[in-house]
């Protein structure tokens, strides 16, 4: 059995998979950010251990442990560089969970980690090459080559959500103009409806909903396009556009197999996935006819990839 | 001994080269567009007969022959899919030479190979992870990771000179808007600079230099920035922000121990090395003090790395 950790913002979920990759048992707990890492990481050991115990096993039954971070790690240090979420700034995961199970220990990031659970038992599992995003409040991104994880040099790779791709009317988190999360992700629809709302002279359907219900959602916006909503169809038209921007670069840089989509904007219908699909097929350096380009999918997985990605680290090591 | 073609849009240029990589002899053929392309291949073999006799040795005594194609090629079946400078599609290339000396022939794209020269003798040969841009007319790219040359699934890949990275004034050649090449490029310069002149009510230094020469080149622009002239110190500000967002994107995606640059634009001088460094420190997701990131350098091996990057594609195979 294997133990994988998929560290969230607000949640830590926690899994005991088996060898076909299969959750066999999880557990789920608070990250409360005001808390200290320390506070944070013991209550993790505290869920790993009832883990163990409610399912009748033993530490030796345990072969390893992987962490999926939502942010920059060190895997070779075995330390979590920085994680907004989290505010956690260099904290040795690795090494405190290594010190109390004695047990091999890793960490990856967490969109890797999902793209790596992808390629051994989802949407990319027949591909060698694989790129795996993952579009929600952000990008994030993961790139296999040849099944194995491509990590970089400084554990800085696979921030395809901060890649600039454009020019955007408004600047990221991150403190720059045009990266391609503030593009395409489902902030990015948000921002960029609420931002026409505030332009356009005539009201749409998609403006008296927000009003009515006092929130905007992604789905809010898919829903209100499919419905004839000129404004909604403008912004996942513009979103459709970014998306395949991204995606005709990553076919410019590393020409993968496959390229598997996850996250909330995954579950936009396949009317989405076609107009990406016809967007993309535009945008290719060479028409494809004449050669192949990366097929577009919807990642399997879902929620559950962090934990088996995370779990199967090991494998990596 | 190996055989290095760097087949380029004007000239062949073909070496013979040692296991050190040192390139031994070499000749240089015309190669005429509006020939067909067996009479070019059989004009290559000519030139190689013709080496190998000077050198006073037999067909036995060359190792294998590797081919570096501006373009981009299948090289599992050894085949260039589209080369624009020659107007080629389809060549089979490798079979071609194949049957002609009965010797293994490996083909690559040319950014590539010379990414590899690089790699094996030039300057990056102390890191496993590198990626190597040449900057001229346009921007061409070659990864390597773990010393293994980056291919991708379909030889579609290391175009990292069509990755679009923001919005221009003028369409890339590849029919779309923003591509990296349209914007730090000798002919992004060039054609800025020219822009410029059109649009600007003030005539600078440049435009006076270029009036009196009857063309402009990078090197003009790169001079005349030197001697203080707004457009021109514009015009390489503007091209050192597109290469570092370029740079950047690169670091956010493969994170890369190192990142060599070569071509024209490589010559320009170590001011403008520096400018790229610093507004590249300013676009690191993470503050460089807390994460390292590739080192930016002047490549090598100048024209030869076409040629050594060739030779030695067996060592890939």
């Amino acid at each position: 059995m294997y133990i994988g950790v998929d560290l969230g913002g607000t949640k830590i979920k926690i899994g005991m998979v088996d060898e076909e990759g299969q959750i066999v048992s999880s557990g789920l707990i608070d990250t409360d950010p005001s808390h200290d890492d320390k506070v944070i990481m013991k209550d993790m050991t505290v869920e790993i251990e009832r883990l163990i115990k409610q399912e009748g096993m033993q530490l030796q039954d345990i072969k390893s442990i992987g962490i999926g971070v939502p942010g920059l790690v060190d895997y070779q240090k075995g330390s979590i560089i920085y994680c907004t979420n989290l505010s956690w700034y260099n904290v040795e995961a690795v090494n405190y969970l290594k010190e109390h199970f004695k047990i091999p220990v890793y960490i990856e990031n967490d969109a890797t980690v999902a793209a790596y659970a992808e390629s051994l038992f989802g949407s990319t599992k027949e591909a060698k090459d694989s790129v795996f995003l993952t579009i929600g409040t952000g990008i994030g991104g993961g790139i296999i080559i040849n099944k194995q994880i491509i990590r970089g040099a400084h554990g800085a790779g696979s921030e395809i959500g901060h890649t600039v791709i454009g020019e955007n009317f408004y600047d990221c988190n991150c403190g720059r103009n045009g990266c391609f999360e503030t593009l395409a992700s489902a902030t990015a629809m948000i921002k960029y409806a609420l931002h026409k709302m505030n332009t356009n002279a005539e009201v749409s359907s998609l403006q008296r909903a927000y009003i009515e219900k006092g929130q905007l959602e992604a789905k809010d916006i898919f829903d209100h396009a499919a419905m004839g909503d000129a404004l909604s169809i403008e912004t996942v038209d513009r979103t459709a556009k970014y998306l395949a921007i991204g995606i005709a670069n990553i076919y410019n840089i590393l020409d993968p197999e496959i390229i598997a989509i996850g996250g909330g904007v995954s579950k936009a219908g396949d009317s989405f996935f076609d107009l990406v699909r016809s967007k993309v097929k535009k945008m290719t350096l060479v028409d494809s006819d004449n050669i192949k380009y990366g097929e577009i999918v919807r990642a399997e997985l879902g929620n559950d990839a962090g934990i088996i990605g995370a779990a199967f680290l090991s494998k990596q090591a």
